[in-house]
């Protein structure tokens, strides 16, 4: 197990664990000021590193094509990932083992979960391979809050949609934020960027895909009756931001315009929210 | 129309308006560093008031047995409002005119939407009463989170649930950001709380209300069944916290345990999704 000679191995955990108790320690810049947005001035936008917080998540990513580089955590959290450690059969792994208050002092605030991995980005995934393989993906367009974002990938993960494909004007969904709210799923549910728009929606009509545009807008038929005429077609469910919703361009290339029928005198739910309903949906009346 | 003799009322809107560049004016006190908990150390808890931000939101306070008795903001957001204000026949009611700087250094923060309303609360709703006229209620135990407690307002509120009903272990809906992220709805859709636990599930009962937990767990049926089996009953849709879940008592007190058909490899959903999928499945099997 190769060690810097100044840390031996613990035993028990299968990870090279190594103390540390100097917050300056150069070994940790990668978990550094994580509020800060250019913490990692050699990395643009800090989008070179993906994050993730948390046992659940760290256990995600471990099990994801995210390859962790270094873990970051308390003696408490390494106890709980000592299964998943030696499972992943990464003895090169370093586990910066530190206690609460310089993990805090690192990353710039308390509520860190107690562990944390960073990963490299792996290549982006090729599109078109993605939609060959899937039956239900996500269309987004124009989704730019992470939370929403991360609550997508939640909700797809666990209402069977295969992939999720990005249109224009979305935000990363690699960023912290985004990969802590979907739970870790925006490092195993699959995604692509649309090579361009709206290419990416006639990509997905040469796929053999049904477009089901979400909107509240008018000529707009029930989610129901929407799934049940696409029940036994591949579906992609194209979502746009709260607020502004799809775009024309994409309304123009759907095969329908599907809406959650409301109560009157509400105007809209959360995206992540009427995306969970179309997925739920597709599941009920289309598996 | 009362107004103080240095702030001569503006033509065109029906409030009073008062123009204040003073930030430390005690007029503007209900709207102080709102980021603080113990901003109003008079009102215990902070509970005392509730704040809606944004037009939206202004809106339906207005709309509802909230009454606002003062409001703050800039130019901009009394022009949209102007209608609002003059159909909610309020000339007392008394407009804060501020520019964004002093608005900004009154509430603490520059994301405050520009405009704000205050309002006391008013006595709470009798349980008994709200149940006697619903058809489908929400009953929450331990969902301690504000942003999920307003989701679960704003999804009840499109998805055609009558009231809620609080059981224990509850944040409070009338908390600052469970207003915002419910867009308001918490000010509409009417709730009370439980007299005691598991009282209040008794009380459903003796109401006629058919009552469906929602748990991943043993013993539970999917959703889509559950709702048509129910479909001719008054329903009571009861969601426990996101980890823990609802408690023994209350699973031991339902008609049945009800699940989301999951995906493998995924644990659950959001709480706020979660009751938004048991809400739109009850309009649709159910309305």
């Amino acid at each position: 197990m190769p060690c810097p000679p100044d840390a031996p191995a613990a035993p028990g955990a299968d990870a090279t664990v190594i103390d540390i108790d100097d917050p300056s320690d150069p070994r940790l810049d990668d978990f550094r000021d994580l509020n800060s947005v250019d913490r990692r001035p050699d990395l643009p936008s800090g989008r070179g590193l993906v994050i993730a917080e948390g046992v659940l998540v760290v256990q995600r990513m471990l099990a994801s094509r995210f390859i962790p580089h270094a873990l970051l955590g308390t003696q408490r959290r390494l106890g709980e990932l000592a299964e998943t450690l030696a499972a992943a059969n990464r003895p090169d792994l370093p586990y910066y083992r530190v206690d609460a208050d310089v993990m805090a002092e690192v990353v710039g605030f308390h509520l860190n979960r107690g562990v944390l991995a960073a990963a490299r980005r792996p290549p982006v995934l090729d599109p078109a391979a993605l939609l060959a393989k899937a039956r239900t993906v996500a269309v987004l367009e124009g989704v730019n809050d992470h939370e929403n974002l991360g609550s997508i990938f939640r909700n797809a993960a666990g209402l069977g949609v295969d992939a999720v494909l990005f249109g224009p004007g979305c935000a990363d969904p690699l960023y912290r934020r985004a990969v802590r709210v979907s739970m870790g799923h925006v490092l195993l549910v699959p995604f692509g960027r649309a090579p361009d728009w709206p290419g990416g929606l006639t990509m997905l009509r040469e796929h053999g895909f049904t477009l089901l545009a979400m909107t509240p807008g008018p000529g707009s038929v029930p989610l129901a009756e929407a799934m049940t005429g696409a029940a036994e077609a591949r579906v992609a469910i194209l979502v746009g931001a709260e607020g502004p919703g799809l775009t024309e361009t994409a309304m123009r290339a759907a095969d329908a315009r599907v809406r959650i029928p409301m109560s009157r005198g509400t105007d809209s739910l959360n995206v992540a929210t009427a995306a969970a309903l179309a997925f739920y949906e597709r599941v009920r009346v289309g598996s």
